[in-house]
């Protein structure tokens, strides 16, 4: 009873998905909404989700050379106008600092939406030979983005981040940069958080303001809508030559380095609960998940019981296992439904009769199968186990957006689809910004990417008949 | 010459400490000014030791209980206005957002200068019951205050902190907790960063806005300056009345919760720069230092040099030694001076005789000292190198602090010690603000804390005759 009375505290997903999705945010006290509006806390379980990304993706980042740095936060507005573009695509978000202390500011100073501005500022200033070159920084921070509507995680004035901000001596090299860091983020997403994505390159629609290439990884939620979940870009020399970034290059000659930036934010967090997330609640990957294991005793009053579960979270805890003892007076009912409701991969259960078989029951939280294991092998069966949960959660996702992407040869085929099975749909694309404003108003989706792995499904495009020049995916995005 | 070139570069400390300072700041490459005014870049070799500390001391914050978390960073005027000491504190340094898009904002927002408000506010909607007791928050963020004078690491408009907020179900858990961190940060500093330190409680008047208690570790510089180093406070219930923070007690009665906060920044790093370095340039702990061992091939053209410094790189790395091979065409003159300019603790020489007689030469950085070092034995022996350098650094500075700590009868006599060999000056103190500031006004010193180690110097207060209840030091502070 204690579990029904849980797990009735979340929406069921079918019934209305966006209620699911801020039941768990709340339920499974990820987050709080603050009282300024727009912005949200990230609450001790939500932010240990985010403290393992950080963690294991900055490690990824360091292998490849690159190195944290921190940028303020305050942007001059005449530094941040330097570059036409950018400014264009982000005025109508930023939030202006106009006084500090009593005193009015002779200029006005932006919170950052992004930080371009301020790195390119900084290597105007140290940037001398090629010597120098590459400069592969990064910074992890909250950027702010004065947003009309908000959800957590998805969407929000305040978010964390890390960007990326990378100069190079040639394009070639920053080409490499740019898609060696897409490949980072997909890696990621298929080796730590268990979520297939789609490579691909944004329109010129939606591509990054200023960048000359916008790379992305689109990711396909429960509900079977697109989640872009992180971005790579290509600048060219453009930044470079608008605030006068330049070096002596190997010919001795004055010269623009290329740049890139790329970036992922708390918005994944939003990726893993829509990805894998049940009517029970969370299902955290097992390698960001804050609790890897919780030990719930059975008859904890019987004799021995807490003594043996404590030994258990002593072993598990030694082979660097995070792991919890759950050893409240809430009945194991309780229990069980409030740990499935936050999402722990793995519960163990130990009671008297598994004493005295030496044994325990693990219970894997993604498909609830139970597996006695003997006590002996405890920590290896564990880990296997941590490694199955995760393999078992990604060829689900997988399923999930092979079986919901569809082909389509007209507008027409294309909205049908979307309106009866949802997903992504692919079609060519002749490369016209009015085909693809066309697909939005009579199809009501916006182009994901073009796919890396480009595909010939016919040779023209669906939406005008002209000459098809690119294989594209289309959808509803959050 | 390449050496001597390189170290002319940094101002000798005896002719000017502050340009000596910055000098060290700029060339190592810690830090860059910003374009806007007051504000600093954390270049990649500051900011690597500050993510040292950060995983050091976050480590130590975990072991006893707390928990990371986010609060937004932007605090509406009328939540940070609820507690009337607190905002008149600020007030005067507080960065204001005023407009968010085009939109002039009805309420205008603070940039947080510090978040007790916010944990408040948050407390205020979650807190229910004693069973929720103690909350153990911390966070990792920026604060900004809007500071008239800058100077980098010890004063800017922006900076980095750790600022952790507790409640709890009663006062002398709450006391317990403010000791217990205050602790937390004299070890962190004796055993992380070599600084000794002296732990105190501040007077009222030098005491954080609206804590009924401060706590402070006061560190001494090698121009016998006092360098705040943390705080640690106490609030008793005030905020928690002023913030409506309420919870159901044992005793089934509504009650207010017992408030804690502390706070450390980057001005350690200020602290480690001033505690260590020498003409050379930086000294760096080894426990925080980015690379802990240099190694430097010796002529490095001759057969097999480069592969045995190879190999010696790969095995302490494999032995979690943060190492360098620095394998430039440079002469080793110009690396010699550029690593103990940059206070990399140890520097290993490597050459083609050292290598017949399977050694290897190490270098202590911070007295000169050459070690020959057989290779078999070269992991364990670096090992031992970074502890013994780590424990002369300590010793150095313990020396410093003991030595130039004078006890004084009169403020004339306080007076004269700080002019003619500077320090901390100890008296004792009646406790009236009077004789306080009459100490600063005529003897020119602040009073930095009255140590938890009482000492009786005399049953007087030397500055106004009164009965003493305290013993206290004064210094000049940064």
């Amino acid at each position: 009873m204690a579990k029904e009375k849980n797990v009735e505290r979340i929406t069921n997903m079918e019934d209305d998905f966006a209620q699911w999705y801020t039941d768990i945010c709340r339920q499974a006290e990820l987050v709080e909404y603050a009282s300024v509006k727009g912005f949200t806390i990230l609450r001790p379980y939500g932010y240990a989700i985010w403290e393992n990304i950080q963690r294991l993706m900055d490690a990824e980042f360091k292998k490849t050379g690159h190195e944290n740095v921190a940028m303020p936060v305050l942007i001059p507005e005449s530094l941040l106008k330097k570059e036409g573009e950018l400014v264009n695509g982000f005025a109508p978000e930023v939030a202006w600092v106009t006084m500090g202390g009593s005193e009015e500011l002779e200029e006005r100073l932006a919170f950052r939406p992004t930080s371009e501005t301020m790195f390119c500022d900084h290597w105007s200033s140290i940037l001398q030979t090629y010597r120098q070159l590459p400069m592969l920084y990064n910074q992890w921070c909250s950027v702010i983005r004065w947003e009309k509507t908000t959800r957590p995680f998805l969407r929000s004035r305040e978010f964390w981040w890390q960007e990326g901000h990378t100069i190079h001596e040639t394009a070639e090299e920053a080409i490499a940069e740019t898609e060696q860091q897409l490949n980072c983020y997909a890696d990621f997403c298929r080796d730590v958080l268990a979520i297939p994505v789609v490579k691909g390159r944004k329109t010129d629609k939606e591509k990054f303001a200023g960048a000359e290439a916008t790379y992305t990884i689109e990711a396909m939620m429960k509900d079977h809508k697109a989640l872009q979940s992180a971005t790579s870009h290509y600048f060219g020399d453009k930044f470079s030559r608008a605030y006068d970034v330049t070096f002596t290059g190997r010919d001795n000659t004055t010269q623009y380095p290329f740049q890139t930036s790329w970036g992922s934010t708390t918005r994944l967090i939003g990726a893993v609960i829509m990805t894998h997330g049940d009517n029970n609640g969370l299902v955290l990957p097992p390698r960001v998940a804050p609790i890897q294991v919780v030990i719930v005793p059975i008859a904890a009053h019987k004799p021995g019981v807490l003594e043996k579960a404590g030994e258990l979270r002593d072993r598990l805890a030694a082979a660097g296992i995070r792991v919890k003892l759950e050893d409240s007076d809430q009945s194991p009912g309780w229990k069980f439904a409030q740990y499935e409701m936050k999402g722990v991969p793995l519960r163990l259960e130990i009671g008297p009769k598994d004493m005295e078989a030496d044994q325990c029951v693990l219970v894997r939280r993604n498909d609830g199968e139970k597996l006695p294991t003997a006590l002996a092998e405890l920590e290896s069966a564990v880990q296997t186990q941590l490694d199955t949960v995760h393999e078992m959660m990604y060829q689900k996702a997988l399923e999930n957006l092979q079986e919901h992407t569809y082909e389509a040869y007209s507008i027409e085929e294309a909205k049908q689809l979307q309106a009866e099975k949802g997903g992504f749909i692919k079609t060519m694309w002749c490369g016209d910004l009015e085909c693809e404003l066309k697909m939005k108003e009579e199809g009501g989706m916006s182009s994901r990417c073009m796919p890396l792995e480009q595909e010939h499904l016919s040779d023209v495009c669906p939406i005008c008949g002209k000459k098809a020049k690119y294989s594209i995916i289309w959808g509803v995005a959050y």
